[in-house]
């Protein structure tokens, strides 16, 4: 454990100050920040377990919610993160919300309208698999629409999120770093191994020859769009088990520092006679 | 584990089979069927390890899904089931719906209008904590619609959960069963739990005085609603370790009965070159 950066600094690390600029490759993707495995493991178990007990006070108090942004390439781990996560969740106060390709229905509607239609109720943790940012990444790379229209979209988000804080809905976004190359080896792991072939699509090798776009596309989004009220992370992925680790602290941090306690009772303990 | 009933024999002798009458009083609700906590707690461990497995093979062929119906007396511990269940299950592909006294815009709809819209679709796992049954239940105990509106129900309910099924949204149905001196001994506990008193309510206390009335409305609906496609099980819920055991053996069961496999690639893996 000598050198590793201690948990109480170890998110700020990584979270993108307003108005600073961000330029992902000096950012690096296999980032550890000094810990190992064996150290990491238990101290993430310790984290799960605070965000256990985080979860059941906001659901007790019912007046703040924390919303949860995830962002990654493909094969970036996004589907293993909310699955690691789970570990410190129960299902009964958590929502997550995929968002793939549009419906006709969703299309018919802004852009937010979807995203704000699954925005987590107060008492919950929601997780958005996906999110709002999309319309800002892989509209903008594959020229969805013009240009006018995307570039607007940093200032309606901002100002959409700016909305859900003032209403008590905190908000922290995480990117999930990776390199190209280590989507390389994630994406051969699904050619190799026969349980993961169903996870490889056309659409994935398309994309991925687009790797520089979305690169900056990226960096522009994550640039405009950290704000004090809803900071992005760039979370190095590329070893699971520091990701979990860091992932975990960063909700941990923000559910504590709510200071939430248990609401009083309704009804006197004392004037209660059970027969 | 001598004398213990083997897994595979367990939660038969819980379902209620259709057409068979229901005594709750001849249902011990503090059975183990002969199980010890210490060899409990690692089988449940296994059988969450399974549920993770099923719920990723669900997910990936996007073809099935599991409803589970959880209803009890209050402290009858809905939430605490689905606390532990979560060490099963990951957030992302399960879907809590938590059914409260209907809202405005509900109550202007029929009885099954606001569950149906929570139902899970094809790939997930939902879990119902109380659901439609309740308005067999509690609306029947507090009279709030007339005895011939609520007994036609157990038919329409029997006819919507049918046509579920025939969707492939698969059903089991929980009742957790305890005793009311158990109830005064969970109640008691919030009293002396500073970081429970929030849980006790003035109307849990009312609730509780109609024991008798709520137990034969319990009986009523699950001999009326126990069916093939949609079986109620009757789990002993006073040793939260044995009621783990068998909610989880229940889950797992269903699931694995689906026979479900990863689906084939959409592409050639031979046909792939990554650059």
């Amino acid at each position: 454990m000598s050198g590793a950066v201690a948990l109480d600094h170890l998110t700020k690390r990584y979270r993108l100050d307003p108005g600073k600029k961000v330029a992902l490759d000096e950012i690096p993707t296999d980032d550890k920040a000094g810990w190992s495995k064996d150290d990491a493991r238990p101290a993430t178990a310790k984290l799960w377990k605070r965000l256990l007990e985080r979860q059941e006070v906001l659901a007790a108090t019912d007046t703040h919610a924390l919303l949860i942004v995830l962002q990654a390439m493909d094969a970036g781990g996004k589907d293993s993160t909310i699955r690691h996560l789970s570990r410190g969740l129960s299902v009964g106060e958590a929502e997550v919300a995929a968002f793939k390709a549009p419906t006709d229905v969703e299309r018919a509607h802004d852009f937010l309208w979807r995203v704000h239609r699954r925005v987590p109720p107060l008492g919950k943790i929601g997780i958005f698999n996906r999110s709002h940012y999309e319309d800002v990444l892989v509209v903008r790379v594959k020229e969805l629409v013009p240009k006018a229209v995307w570039k607007a979209r940093y200032e309606q988000i901002n100002a959409f999120e700016a909305l859900l804080a003032s209403a008590n809905v905190h908000i922290v976004k995480i990117f999930l770093h990776i390199s190209k190359a280590y989507q390389t080896k994630r994406l051969k792991r699904r050619l190799d191994l026969p349980e993961k072939h169903w996870k490889l699509t056309a659409d994935d090798l398309r994309e991925r020859k687009r790797w520089d776009e979305y690169q900056r596309a990226y960096a522009d989004a994550l640039e405009r769009c950290s704000t004090e009220a809803a900071p992005w992370y760039v979370v190095p992925a590329e070893h699971r088990w520091f990701r979990d680790l860091l992932v975990a602290r960063i909700v941990v941090e923000r559910l504590e520092a709510l200071g939430l306690e248990y609401p009083p009772p309704t009804i006197d303990p004392k004037d209660v006679v059970l027969e």
